[in-house]
């Protein structure tokens, strides 16, 4: 329980920088060498490296080592997981809205 | 774009937190004062309340005072917001899986 919950930490601060969201938006259309990665951004390489190591800590971002390029995709079921503990919040919200409304139509015509 | 991408920010950066993600999980089953979303855990009002000034900030959480309590609740479309950002990347993933598959399926009677 305490490391799903130190996983889904370190999820949300890998996806709290824009220069990461980028790069997930980025191997969202398929696989890429970090140095692919690297070229939209005016960034040294350390700092390139940098980002895509909390990526990979984060398990958004899986690497493989080809040669000698370091190759990076994204893990579907890390932002499935991260997606979905939001997608059940919100419908536990939206089940309570509609759960209200039902009963507000119910009392409608009482005291209130 | 700018202005979204600081928000996009803040509501990671809010949820990179266990102590938060239960604040939002207690507020997806309903509003609550700030009394009651501290009442879990051992902490100061003082921490708590710098707590919820984040989830504020972000905008995850919408807050009003009512009296001297100050009620929160969570914020469906913020939580929405996030939730379509990761949804979409996961789906262009998978549209690509998809068509890779089907990339695969006719070339394989060929070399390789």
């Amino acid at each position: 329980m305490v490391e799903y919950s130190e996983q889904m930490d370190r999820a949300f601060h890998a996806l709290a920088d824009a220069t990461r969201r980028a790069m997930v938006d980025r191997l969202s259309r398929g696989p890429a060498s970090v140095s692919a990665l690297a070229e939209p951004f005016d960034m040294s390489l350390s700092a390139i490296h940098q980002h895509v190591s909390v990526l990979e800590a984060s398990g958004l971002v899986v690497t493989e080592k080809r040669g000698r390029v370091r190759e990076c995709r994204l893990s579907r079921e890390a932002v499935a997981r991260v997606e979905g503990w939001l997608r059940q919040r919100r419908e536990l919200w939206e089940d309570r809205f509609d759960a209200l409304g039902e009963m507000l139509g119910e009392t409608s015509g009482e005291d209130g």
